[in-house]
């Protein structure tokens, strides 16, 4: 890949024709109009996720190989959260005028280290430069396997609320740094009739209330099964709010939670079946309300968690 | 479309989740972590075009409704160059904080003008806001008809190349108000073997030479026969340039060319079989060099147009 560079848009888009490699379903790769895949054989799933400087990410922290990681592993994370196969992706780029180059080349081989470990060709985009900061955007396809998606839609009163991993703390490395949940998911979709799931993104408190939402149910988390990250508890240490709060809201955990039946969850919970993942059950599915319980007492949870201003 | 705006981001996902009908290929439309689309029958297709304030548009000059037709329509446009059909978008949005929800309805009904109007079902997106101008970035996913997509890579030595209509000075209105040739490409594509296409997006001259690269050909341009728009004779009364060069090196028309057999492209040029669009055949396809011909005489045609410095 160090191939020298010709210039311009049109050169870095020779140059990207030349290093990105192709897939089985792939009938036509970038240079075309379009991008030309083989049908999916189940549904066709679609995500899309924007990463813009400054407000996802501050470059000069983290450096552009990281962020197109992070641009690929945000909307693997969502095909992950309705179990399904990502097959290929797309992505649009504004990069700023000096050094664009450079920084394009870095973000590239950044997406392409992710992509590359879930099969996941980069099958085409659009490469602009501009007087604005560097803003990415994804968006990636995916199929639904025979058993089709999982959505957010489908808890149901009784449920065991589950969760794949700690929470809390993310802006210390793991908004960056995480391995999407896709063969998890798919796992786990195989092994348990899974009903409702989300990735979390936006925070666990908020993103649940998702689900409950579009499953017109309620739910109440068990404090004290909530599993607190190590980075949720440095924080803590740091601002002084309990590590608890820190894994209900700060978000961008990008573990997944679902909810399956009681049966399921007890047996998910006794065999541990997926490989390294230590899968916690934090909560219940109820008719109404949105509560946490501590030593017995329920209170209402707020469905606090990252939303962005508007 | 006037209902009470609930703010933030969720509140603005609930206004789109109202607003936005859903179609027959939509299993499950915005609100969940990917949307879910039947599979295409045939080849699926994918583009993604993204619009940055300040380069690709000012938005004090043509407001957000127009910004958000134009972010739809050059999306349709690159589906129209395969003659593929298009069937659903995502659309991702990084706002500015101030007034961003305003400016977001604006876009977004910008966007289903255009959208509503070639039946494509706004499926899902992300909504960001951020201290950088305004972006949006457009997925279009598309399927091929039973005849494939037209490549840019089909062109023969001896085919004509045509065009659906006047070019140059889009810059005076067609960049931003143009209809995608979607219907006119799939009229074509029945009646006649299109071999290449390409939407003039960056110009004539650099767009018939992506058709060259990709098919290891040469052409030949016919100064006399290029449809040269009013607005490239206004704009050349104004700047001083030839009307011709505006033709071919403004970009943004959004017109289509193409190439077919010499039988075919007489028959089309006979015939004008689509209506509202003039078939114009300008050029001729040859096995070496880009050359454009006035009165008999060949001189070498620079691929000039409209490129992104990187």
């Amino acid at each position: 890949m160090s191939t020298p560079a010709p210039t311009g848009e049109f050169g870095y888009i020779a140059w990207l024709r030349r290093v990105t490699p192709s897939g089985p379903a792939v009938l036509v790769g970038p240079g075309d109009d379009t991008a030309v895949l083989r049908a999916p054989r189940g549904s066709l799933l679609v995500t899309t996720d924007m990463l813009l400087e400054g407000s996802c990410f501050r470059i000069e922290e983290c450096g552009p190989f990281r962020v197109g990681r992070k641009a690929i592993a945000v909307n693997l994370s969502d095909i992950a959260a309705v179990a399904g196969v990502p097959t290929a992706a797309v992505v649009s780029v504004g990069l700023p005028r000096v050094g664009g180059r450079e920084l394009a080349e870095q973000l590239y081989l950044g997406m392409r280290d992710v992509a590359d470990a879930f099969s996941v060709p980069l099958v085409g985009g659009d490469t602009n430069s501009w007087d604005g900061p560097l803003t990415i955007s994804v968006t990636l396809l995916g199929e639904a396997t025979e058993r089709g998606p999982v959505l957010r839609s489908g808890a149901k009163v009784g449920d065991w609320v589950l969760v794949t991993g700690p929470l809390g703390g993310s802006i210390l490395g793991q908004h960056l740094d995480f391995t999407p949940r896709v063969r998890e998911a798919l796992r786990l979709h195989e092994l348990a009739d899974l009903h409702a799931m989300i990735d979390v993104s936006d925070g666990l408190a908020l993103d649940l209330h998702h689900i409950c939402e579009e499953s017109h149910c309620g739910a109440v988390v068990f404090a004290d099964a909530v599993p607190v990250s190590a980075a949720a508890r440095e924080l803590s240490a740091f601002d002084g709010r309990p590590p608890l709060d820190h894994a209900l809201s700060d978000g961008e955990d990008f573990e997944l939670a679902f909810t399956v039946s009681a049966a399921d969850g007890e047996r998910l919970m006794r065999e541990q079946p997926v490989p390294g993942v230590a899968i916690c059950r934090i909560g219940e599915i109820v008719a109404d309300g949105y509560w946490i319980e501590r030593a017995g007492n329920r209170e209402r949870l707020e469905p606090r968690g990252y939303e962005h201003g508007l």
